[in-house]
């Protein structure tokens, strides 16, 4: 497939005029959601939405289009190079491919190429990840260590891809990571302040809390919540890694139910998706970093996405109010 | 210990003239709380509530009182026959206790004596307890039904003992399993109506679906939450019971995840404890009859307890309004 | 007007490809929304919403278009057949109409001719209503019987094509007459296990439940609230049909105020619209049953419209989640 | 009975010191509730509830005592002359009751028995009812004036002698009248104001919005609600009160459609009571004069029950708030 | 530049056909939102809204159009006469400008320009003004006299444009001069009803009670929250209005806390922007009167807007429902 | 006045036996409310509530009582040495009081007498006042520091005694001050992790976000609120202070903005007492730790008062729950 074409980004191909009808052009695009279907005429189609990080646009392919194949192989989340002409349908644009090509997983690591296509954590994922084993490793009981690097065996693969949500706070890839991390770095800093709460209960529970959560998003370029997402939710999702792991490392039964508590209780209230009140010191100890993190999350991104000249950010929901995001005076310069 | 003496009920100890003031009396109680206190002088008293289902009374036991050491060992649950002389103390019933006796379990078994120690359901235990069995014996598929077996061969003598509620519906001796028995009754009443609903799974679902309960209240005699129950609630300990069972029975997974999806939502909203919302077609059903039948079990019960002068009920805070309990006109007689 | 040209539903036209500029079409459409405005150079001109059960479109037609008069005298609920010519107008389809009759009532009831234009419930809205004729005949109480009698002897012809809604739950032509049969089919499934529970009062009770909404709901192919509606609210119109009936029919003080309370409190709670709580063993069991066959009605429709390979409906808002439509592992087979 | 016993009232009775047992007393009482019961032993006993405006205290009177009858055929409400002697029972004041006789219509007229017994509006309700009477032939619109004065002529003897609320907002004798009354004078000062109100139409409305509560409230002297009440609620009643004087006076279907809405309407929201929103220029002026109208009425009567050196009232429960009831500085007098 | 074009209004143009393309058109516009941006090949272009009071468009406006310069010039809020050619841009509107010149103050104040471009008050708003000032004149106390000449000294002339709202009651141009002057009227009529109401007190309180919008409200002709509205809120931006000036005119400390109190509290509820509940007579009164006014100004609103053939308006979020804006049937000619 | 009496405290009077009447004893005791009324004969007499840490108790004073001038010289919030003898009135525990003497406050300040009174912070107010100093003076821009230090020079006497709330989390003496060092402390520690916050200003919100407090609560041994208190609430005395010393220091109009906007938006929701949602990183940053602070201290509360041998605390209205307060099982000893 040639190269040569002009390389185009959904915030580009968008702003397009109308008389940019008929240009070629290729784009690297993530495959977010795809459907097949039957139309009345028995024949069956495509229906595609695709995108980057800086907007998506549906298209409609038919059985006879150069591309159908490669995009039903694809699937939800592939990732394809795509070369076509640019055209308009009913006012909205509407791209007619000529060719697809899906990205091996070679190609997606070359730099620039998945900071293209999703939103990522702004700190470096590999970087994290050692900071999240040594965290790990630093807890001092021994089965409490063991049942936490057990639940990481079995789902950390997930984990550090995982974004912390669809569409609150830390929701871009490695934000679950970078939420955990940062819940466990504030955690840190607290405990000589706190001395009623267990340091090891405490950390291991920060670390295992939304493990849940590698479960319940599916896919990691086009995030969904998966089937035991919807019918178990994360809360009991993570208790039952913890549960299963704890046993596993003969954890004994009070700290695996104080454990288990944390998990259970970290959302806070029951509307807001906690199975009980917290009710140990580490339990109302770890859903208060929880809220405290999410929130300054939503202030970081709205920080890292303002202008330079911008005041006020957009109206942030889980804030309930714009942020202002221009700087403070700097303070005079004493000699 | 001599059986003559007068046995009056609480209701009746309660309704006396201070003139009784040194009259003597017995009467069969349960120690409804119990706590071991250390006075500013360094001795040790007993505050305990003493009660039928009539009401109950508190008093403080001193060291040096004749009936120390059995309430003591007695403890919280435990039904003693009591003697005494009616005193009061700051103008509150607070008798005088000269001997106190432990109730045997046989001695507990004697007709009427639970009756008038405790609220029972009215329909009898043991017949309700043998509907109960045919029910699971009926379930079709067979891991379904070795999986809801295995659950009531590890928790059914708790079961059938317990509430369904402390405070709201069915809140007396055997009501879990009256109310259980009801929703299946209702079930297998709508399932010709409901083709959607797979009748086995519904069935299942609603057999095991407070089971938690039977973890989450301890006592029978004087119920009050666990350990366990407050820091798990009974919705996941259910869940883990179904979890457990269903895994060494060998329920397909599909199965497996619908079953203990029915359980998790089946509190309706999370406001009201509900892990997820209702996601299958059986788990909406099952949560739908448990809503019906909590409301008709508060309906039934304020029938049960209506004079037959009365026209409405005391106000019952689950229906918001107090209940017309006064019969309907009877129908004219057509000849 | 010639039959030859190719007919077209409303999801087809709006699959068409722009290429299809100019193409002849017809189509079978109701009026859904008709407004005559005045432009500000004095023209009075129609905007207008046609549509068929797989969607709508706008279009304005002005004073001398040969469709103005037929569309204006058709009315809104009219049904017309069109013939025009595909166009786009700002991107949307906009149809050139080129001519438009109205169909006779005759036309309207031909075969498959209603089930284009609007949903309809699945069970023969025939069978349905002499099933209800049944039920009614059924009711032993003769003045019970005379009151429900009356009240659809005056609304029934309304209220067995009344959907039960403009948006929730059986929100399609005769849902009201399903929705209130089921819960008919319901209510005497589980009498038997309500013996507190009048069974001929509960089941007048649910007959007329909801006849308010047939003055509520106006129009049958274009649903609208009515100014009654608007202004007493079903549950208002609903209690007054039956005070109506009922004192003709001379029902006795008693059982007319019970059948009032059952109408005034189905709703559950003040928020949902009840004009008081459900204060009658009856009105208990109504509002209940009310709420499992709304929330039933739900889940058949998705499972109704879901696709063979659907894993989930989309979030269904009056279950606030997708329902799990995929059906279940089929259980092995015992030989 | 002689007279000559010195009288108390039931702040006074509950004053005074244990010494004072066995001391005779006479007062005037209202039995607030009265429940017949049956003891274990098969006797009836009476539990009663007397008190006046300053407080009330219970007590149980056996079949022997020389009062039973006296009491019982009273009933709630009724008013009684008592003699007795004080005594404690379990505490608390339990007066040993010798003598009763029931007052006479005449003698409850007499001046200042009534004050004593319940809480009276301030304006006298012999003038606030000629207003009343005044604002009601002052209704231009004939037919208008002709339901207004049905209804009124239906229930007036009741609605200008009972509370405007149990617990809330206008809560003693002739509240009903004084409330309505001082909505009608805020409605006729706002009129030239708004002139997009009807007149006729608003002063009706308020005329009639809280009738029904003339038939929920039962008893001037013991006031509860009816079992009409309860089953329909004031909102419904009201409006078929209206409804029905609207129909003999021959109302257009507009105004008496409009006169229905203000009714169904007035309490604003639809979880405080309302059936309906207020949709109509005249419901929305309506349901805002009665909120304010509530509201001062609160301050109203806080302010008369202030002391003169209290800065503060208690807690208002409708304010969520104490109000300040201390005068205002006076302004500085210029010369 | 000439005016011989035909000049058209938002709505109009947005009525043209598709075949309108290439019509030459002026219209006089304000520009309601205005960003820089930078396109990814470096060129800066504004992303810009143009509208009047019937709608708004949106366009791009690139650094080589003749129009870039005025528009960035004039800014938000700022009004430009535009001429230009009728085009569309993916489907909508999208006219490419050819020239534009801002208007002066005077052009804008020529009659019927203002009218044209926002919604203003039904009232001329040098009559409301000049009865605001008596209204100040009337204050009896000096001190409270010269605190509210103080406010609207260094408010007013803010305060006169500014609307009450963004979005929700008494929202357009003098909307605030208009709200409180109602309120101030409706204050007056009721104050011989409400005595316990200090009248000085009430009436100044209305007067300064929304002054804080005049600050959190910025720009007449594009309005939108400023920062002090954002990070304040108009609550206590009119009560340090007030305290300011109160202090100033040495008012007396009673009156200015209870002044500065009828502002934190005028808007009822925490949840809606109260700083404390109402706790005096003043307080309640005018956040009633507060409640009562916006409400019926959006009746007004929903008055002035309907059509003669409107039944009802549409849903109006403020009252939950539509309005009936159809008149009263005419009351019959009484001869 | 002999001091050889028995000295009990509240808890041991009230444990008293009937038997034990007659008894003389001697307290030190608060006058924890006072209020002087007037009795029907015209008399003055006095309601007393008289309590230690351990309860409290009321008493009517009579004008001819030897410690009525005494009682009602030293006033609510005066402590009062009392001698009197065991009496009981009406059932409860009601001493007939013979002398009377108040303390001055030299031996207020005797060791044991202030902490057998009320509940007090359990770090020593000196030390934690030392380190409050220390935090001021290590803020580093000038102007901010000069702010607080105003802010503590005006209110720090008051500030240093009082409860952070009345009912809530640190309601105790010295709970203010200490609640805000731990808030300092932690945010301290949180600083490195959030460098998106500027940690003076945060600081300085920190240090300010509560002073409203000291004058919202009045009284440091039997607390209420104030006047101020009422009318104003402590979110907006806290911001008129911080606004007053800020224009003092000359701090610039930005970070003052900024600091007041910390203060107004500290509660979090509006509901809770905000002004405005937090709209900067500071803001949020300093209403999360409050809530996380503020939750901690319950729990350390909870435990302080925790038995050995109690598994959990009452239920704690803050955290919805009881607080687990067994101790963890000891980790296993690695040798």
């Amino acid at each position: 497939m040639p190269d040569q074409l002009p390389v185009f980004i959904v915030r580009e191909l968008k702003a397009l005029e109308p008389t940019a009808t008929g240009r070629a052009f290729a784009s690297v695009l993530v495959i977010k959601k795809l459907a097949a279907k039957t139309a009345s005429n028995g024949n069956t189609f495509l229906s595609v939405e695709l995108g980057d990080r800086t907007g998506s646009f549906g298209c409609t392919v038919f059985g006879d289009s150069p591309v159908f194949e490669t995009l039903k192989a694809a699937g939800e989340g592939g990732v394809v190079r795509v070369e076509g002409k640019v055209e308009y349908y009913q006012g909205r644009l509407s791209p007619r491919l000529a060719r697809a090509a899906e990205l091996a997983e070679a190609e997606l690591s070359a730099p620039g190429v998945l900071e293209s296509l999703v939103e990522i954590a702004p700190e470096g994922h590999e970087a994290m990840w050692q900071e999240f084993a040594v965290l790990i490793d630093a807890l001092k009981h021994d089965a409490l260590r063991l049942t936490v690097r057990g639940v990481f065996d079995e789902i950390g693969d997930t984990f550090r891809w995982s974004p912390a949500a669809i569409a609150m706070h830390h929701a871009y890839r490695h934000g679950l990571l970078e939420h955990t991390l940062h819940m466990a770095r504030a955690c840190r800093a607290l405990l000589p302040h706190y001395p009623e709460v267990d340091p090891d209960l405490a950390l291991a529970g920060i670390l295992l809390h939304d493990t849940g959560k590698a479960i319940e998003y599916e896919g990691t370029l086009a995030t969904k919540r998966s089937r035991r997402g919807i019918l178990q939710g994360h809360v009991v999702l993570g208790y039952q890694l913890a549960r299963k792991h704890g046993i596993k490392a003969r954890l004994d039964a009070d700290r695996l139910e104080r454990l288990e508590h944390i998990i259970l209780s970290h959302q806070g209230e029951p509307e807001w998706g906690a199975a009980v009140y917290a009710a140990t010191p580490e339990a109302v100890f770890v859903s208060m970093i929880d809220n405290l993190d999410a929130r300054m999350g939503m202030v970081q991104r709205a920080l890292r996405q303002a202008g330079d000249n911008d005041e006020f950010s957009e109206r942030l929901p889980g804030l309930s109010s714009p942020l202002l995001t221009r700087k403070i005076t700097p303070p005079p310069i004493t000699p």
